[in-house]
């Protein structure tokens, strides 16, 4: 039982500690783990173990198939006791494009109370946040009320591509009363989000050739342009709107669930922010916040992230294209499969007249949300209403996708906490940046959440 | 007047003298004047200047303001002779993509009786074969028939941007009793073409922004996408069919003329043959030569030279992209005006609800065409028929554009004769290339051409 005064002190102590957040948290995101590039990943892994070590845990780098390893760090205080799984990642993902950087993104600085690196949001902030909440309850109150599992993946930017195989050698380490994947980010205004799971993805490359060899424009009248092929392709794909034109898409999506809309009802997130964020034209959804947040959470996606066919440089080639190429992605529902989306969007091209089209998949990640009513959303919910005096905003998953899945397939819950980001953190864009206002109340968080699992 | 033994000699003169015609063309083709570069155009001046000085031609490279020097070689017999101006330009298309090419594009190689080089037929080949078939009529007659220009551009590829102040200051140099624009392609079978003038073109590029800074993908239910955006545009302007959607697109084009249908009819050219030629998939216009080549020469197009947006690398990023780019022509016939055209796009976007498409005008060509019964057209299949024993396949315009406006502007009628091209010469492709016997023809008819204008 940990007493009124420990929970007081152990908030206490993460405060005066957290000069060595910011140290600990310096030196981790030195190590230039970026995952596209395949390197660094073993001094990534060891970088991993040593912040772990430092709090006590007892850490091992288990080996992936085909991949870096994970690292894993233990805390067993007692073998009776549930364990709770803290999953992050200590890959980063690419810098470019480098001038648009500040400062060196692997030379942490800090500027006006945020602290600016790759990775510092994505996500080496909440492992260290989190390695601290275990010291100081330790430290406080001598023992954790729970085991906890430090799980650090080493290849999630770029989609996890080897943790399936590693699940099935390994299940015991995806199994627990529960699982934080990374974290949920703050508003602009600091109020912490609690995420209930992640809407899944399905990537892939189309391509289309419509002749073996480019030609010269003036021969367009006569010969099939395949830039003009791939659009007719994509277009049959989506409405002008943004409705996706697959038949059976939706197939499997439950309707909104009543109590999920009336935290988004509540929530004061508001996608009119990314105007602001991100220079939008203009936002989707509705004139209202709810209308845009419930377009943000329940809307499904088919997004074009790269185009290309023909001349590209610079002036102008009078060219009738050869090949054009589009790399897409779509963004997915509890309810729906990657993989058979992947089947339908190449049935849908077979059927309205694109075989010609070929699809390749690039990488999937399945949706998956687990109930609020589990004890570890509950105890997301007790500490943050603890630490913030208010509750977080409650979304059904979160807009990206994540690794959660393979955890709820274990029949593990894994929502996403408050984490050290905020809205503003630019997690995937140059100028990655925490404030340190929300670490500070992160690492609180953390540890409250584990406290209020005592006796789980 | 030139008699029948001189006639006889002239033509053998030129089949003796094929080496020299390979070895000055190679020479010649060495100079690598990529128009698109904006290089080596001083180089390429003088090695056309050298090309037309070994034939006692009176050279002078006339400045063109902001663009390369244009290069003037004369051989006026007699100043009450009526003038023919031999136009062709010593710029070359860029040779991306240089992989494919068998052999380097500037380092000319002979194989199985075809020189392959950038520029071997558009339009080096040519202005060597002329000038060698000027050579050879004054080697043996001791004159010419007429006097001759030579008039040789350096920016024909980039759309001759300067031509038309260059003419406006230099209105004699575009005078005469005829033009001949470059030359017309052999078909495979070997059958000389003749062409009377020759489709415009408009080029433009068109930019869609729908946000100052890319966005990670899970933002697309919410912030708009530019490359959909731009393809919503794209669609907007051609349907699948590839019918022109621009209201008044084609005001102003006369019905095909009875005349020139009949030349077509006669006409051996098919578009089929591209099928082979670039490996198309399919060629449209229907199920009849006269189907596919009356589609080919009175289609108008509107073409995806090139289009971009996001991420085109190796791998996958999931990104929302803030900024999308086509590069577009148009092929235009004689009735349609460029700058016409230019302004029904943008008011067609106006209109249709894309005044957010930036548009950016690149080059244009007006179209252009010459009546048959001009004499320089006569003498061009007089020639043809003493040289192939044969009609040419007429064509009322190429499919190409041209600069033959600028000469038809100033009266003077100017078509495109027989040259050393074929159809399968991809001249603005990787492996550029001529056949030798195409050549030796060409050089024959170009000197039979002359010698018909007579009396002129």
């Amino acid at each position: 039982m940990i007493e009124p005064d420990e929970r007081t002190k152990i908030y206490s102590t993460l405060d005066t500690r957290f000069e060595d957040f910011v140290t600990i948290l310096s030196d981790y995101l030195r190590v230039p783990t970026i995952s596209a590039h395949g390197a660094k990943f073993q001094e990534g892994a060891e970088a991993t173990k040593k912040v772990l070590e430092a709090i006590g845990a007892d850490v091992r780098l288990v080996p992936e198939e085909g991949g870096p390893p994970v690292v894993i760090g233990e805390v067993e205080e007692d073998p009776t006791l549930p364990w709770v799984i803290l999953y992050n990642h200590y890959d980063v993902q690419p810098v470019d494009p480098l001038d648009e950087w500040r400062s060196d993104p692997f030379d942490p600085v800090i500027r006006d109370g945020k602290l600016y690196a790759r990775g510092a949001a994505d996500t080496k902030g909440n492992t260290v946040a989190q390695a601290l909440a275990v010291q100081a309850i330790r430290d406080v109150a001598g023992r954790l009320p729970v085991n906890v599992r430090f799980f650090v993946d080493g290849e999630e930017e770029s989609g996890s591509p080897h943790l399936l195989p590693f699940a099935e050698d390994h299940p015991d380490l995806f199994r627990g009363l529960g699982a934080t994947i990374e974290a949920a980010a703050h508003t602009r205004e600091g109020k912490p989000s609690l995420s209930l799971g992640s809407k899944g993805i399905l990537s892939v490359e189309l391509e289309v050739r419509t002749s073996a060899v480019d030609q010269h424009s003036s021969l367009a009248t006569v010969i099939p342009n395949a830039a003009w092929r791939l659009i007719a392709a994509l277009r049959s794909l989506r409405s002008e709107r943004g409705r996706i034109l697959i038949d059976g898409f939706l197939d499997g999506v439950p309707p909104p669930d009543p109590g999920m809309l009336r935290y988004l009802r509540r929530n004061t997130a508001d996608p009119i922010a990314y105007k602001e964020d991100y220079g939008a034209r203009e936002i989707y959804g509705g004139k209202t916040r709810y209308a845009r947040i419930k377009q943000a959470t329940y809307g499904t996606t088919c997004t074009i992230d790269g185009i290309w066919s023909g001349y590209t440089g610079a002036g102008h080639k009078t060219v009738n294209p050869a090949v054009a190429h589009a790399k897409l992605d779509f963004r997915l529902l509890p309810g729906q499969r990657p993989d058979a989306i992947f089947d339908l969007l190449v049935a849908h091209l077979r059927t309205k007249g694109f075989s010609d089209v070929k699809v390749e998949k690039h990488s999937v990640f399945e949706p998956a949300a687990s109930a609020i009513s589990e004890r570890l959303p509950q105890a997301i919910l007790a500490a943050t209403r603890e630490v913030y005096g208010t509750e977080p905003n409650v979304f059904p998953w979160s807009y990206g996708s994540s690794t959660t899945w393979y955890f709820t397939r274990m029949g593990t819950p894994a929502p996403h906490p408050p984490g050290v980001g905020y809205q503003g953190s630019r997690a995937h864009a140059p100028n990655e940046q925490i404030r340190l206002d929300d670490a500070r109340r992160a690492m609180k968080v953390a540890a409250g959440m584990l406290m209020a699992l005592e006796h789980s």
